[in-house]
């Protein structure tokens, strides 16, 4: 505990230093990490091949040992997104509004740094620096925390990133590892109220649940996602069929991928047919309801469980209802908040189904898969928040910020 | 438990209905119950004489007993609240910005309400009505939670704006009040993520503490205020007695009160027995550093814990330092991230003061005391937050709301 006080202590001064760096000199430090990390490859690779080993003798998958691996690529590539961030616009600074009361004051609410941003995350090394990148360029330090599989590998990535600010002259404490991997660590690290803004968290369910039942931090949850796609009456059948096959398999593990079909009954008989033929080309595997199973001798019937079920697999669920009244309520019931859509040629329900769904990203006629810092525009991605405080959807570099308000007067007491 | 679950389930349901009701439809049902307030006076006064009785019974202090207190024109300035608010602008459903990526895809952010907020506080009964006023009105579900010293007062006060909420119409379940007011109850409220979106404690420290520490629904954190005033070397001293006598006497028990002084040397021999003269108007003890004492016979000697102390009381303490930096971290290092003022005639220091202080509102030339959702012109206020997620400052409506995202497609999948 005393250790993660002191670093707490190191972060909250690098904070206030950060919080007045301007654009030029917070890229400099981004441009100087990013080639620390080219020239420091190979250290960064041999403490990486530690991890591996350690990692195959401990009997880990061969998925989970491919996400741990650096090359040379994976590196450049960490590099290079560090280079991209440096590209962005400086989220800080700007003032938002300012407007003058009658009694003179001048009221503006001006955007700043959060301040010390902690970051909870797995086994993917790259996140080391993606996380510093993101909260350096939006003027906060970052406490990072890895996953005891990649602590070699994480450990050589962040001394690499310190140097490289040292060397320019900014607080090389903009960034801290926290090395001791154990869960008591952690739990200490989710009731540092007085040293840590926020805590996000990035990983599997277990993570997020784990954070949000033990932080006294305020988190931001970056989610789960049993994303829906509701297969209208009136719809285009071969959009329908284009989208949710890319909607499903484009591939296969991530939050926006869809889970779940809601199919109007009235075309259930033509849409299945069509699409069961086009899933298949990817194997993929139809839990319906009785109505599904009736048309589709290959489907299998769905339990109750499925229609809460986020796959993240070769599998989707389908259920048939008689109205988009019965779809939204099912949707609404049994989703993550996360991204759904409608298939739709109609006005009415598009405009109703994008008011009445609550999630993060609600979409008419297009693949859920968008749903990504990238895709919407921000040039980056801190992950994708699906509750509803501060931030909902992907987050980019404003989510990393927040706001004070400044006020100009000249004598006013309050009457 | 199975209580409060059931009463989650059924906000659930209303904040479905809520989230879609235009401006009309709200202001119908706030001016309904702001009517049907002040024709339940008797009803009310009844029931809160039951309470009144109670508190004295337990030897409730006469402060205590005086804030539980209702009479006919407390429950007209509750209604007076209730049409108040109804005379905002409705903060949902406005499109923020909506843009065109290069895929086609149109990818918008509507503000929308929050859904179900709960919101968890002490003996005042004025805000049950305040805060369903506030919740409703950003079309969401309230589950209020008050103290047990107003039970009775609750209960009548809830009943009226469900009943008046009912005839016109609307659900009833928009406001909800949890009967029980054990400890044990607070604490399963603070884990209904399922059912509330966010929670808002008002009151005390200790109820703030409690709620932060226990609850894994997100929090908005409404904090105390251990506001600081720096009177720089080049102020105008006529302005900061004036200002620091407002800002710490006008009115003494609030969080955007001032409670600690710090004073550039340079001035100290000329400001403080002006402003010692000033604030024995109200007998306000000034607790201060060994300089402060070597000017001022009728100062106490300040211990380190007066630093970090928030009064609410006829005290004040008061530090000199060397200089602008010295004054700054001292007020980073103590304060509560709440208001913070310097009087100056310096350009850059005002400037500076205002880039590099830490907290939710930093004034030049004026009085902490503007701090208020009223003063800011937001005309209402939930409550002041004094952390850095969601929202900063004193809330308004807006704080009730959070955004979705809309995306209007013709078939785009990801490559």
């Amino acid at each position: 505990m005393e250790e993660l006080i002191r670093m707490g202590e190191k972060a909250r001064a690098a904070a206030a230093v950060m919080g007045r760096l301007g654009i030029n000199e917070k890229n400099r430090g981004l441009e100087a990490a990013a080639q620390a990390l080219l020239d420091s490859a190979e250290d960064i690779i041999r403490a990486n091949e530690q991890d591996m080993e350690n990692g195959r003798k401990k009997g880990m998958p061969e998925g989970l040992l491919d996400r741990l691996k650096l090359d040379k690529k994976r590196i450049a590539s960490m590099a290079e997104g560090l280079t991209q961030v440096a590209s962005l616009d400086d989220p800080v600074g700007e003032v938002l509004s300012m407007k003058k009361r009658p009694n003179g004051l001048l009221i503006g609410q001006k955007r700043v740094p959060l301040g010390v941003i902690g970051i909870i995350y797995e086994s993917r090394p790259n996140v080391t620096a993606d996380a510093f990148g993101l909260c350096f360029k939006a003027g906060n330090a970052a406490i990072l925390k890895g996953g005891s599989d990649a602590i070699c590998s994480n450990k050589a990535i962040a001394s690499c990133l310190r140097t490289a600010l040292e060397s320019c002259g900014l607080p090389a404490d903009a960034v801290q590892l926290v090395e001791s991997t154990d869960r008591e660590t952690a739990r200490e690290m989710m009731r540092m109220n007085r040293y840590i803004d926020v805590l996000i968290p990035r990983g599997g369910a277990g993570l997020i649940r784990t954070v949000v039942e033990n932080s006294t931090v305020p988190v931001i949850e970056t989610g789960t996602g049993n994303c829906h796609i509701f297969v209208d009456e009136s719809a285009d059948l071969d959009m329908a069929v284009n989208i949710i096959f890319n909607a499903k398999t484009q591939r296969i593990g991530v939050c926006n991928a869809c889970e779940s079909l809601v199919i109007h009954k009235k075309i259930a008989d033509r849409l299945m047919p069509a699409l069961a033929e086009r899933l298949s080309e990817k194997h993929v595997e139809i839990r319906g309801d009785e109505t599904v199973c009736g048309l589709l001798k290959e489907a299998v019937p769905a339990s109750p469980e499925d229609w809460g079920t986020e796959y993240l697999d070769y599998i989707i669920s389908a259920k048939t209802v008689d109205s988009i009244d019965e779809a939204i309520a099912h949707i609404n019931r049994y989703n993550t908040k996360h991204s759904e859509a409608i298939i739709t040629e109609n006005y009415a329900n598009a405009q109703k189904f994008l008011d009445e769904i609550d999630a993060a990203a609600v979409y008419v006629n297009a693949s859920t898969r968008f749903t990504d810092g990238f895709e919407f525009g921000f040039g980056a991605e801190i992950g994708i928040s699906t509750q509803k405080l501060h931030a909902r959807g992907p987050m980019g570099l404003l989510a990393l910020t927040t706001t004070k308000y400044i006020i100009y007067g000249n004598g006013q007491v309050r009457p």
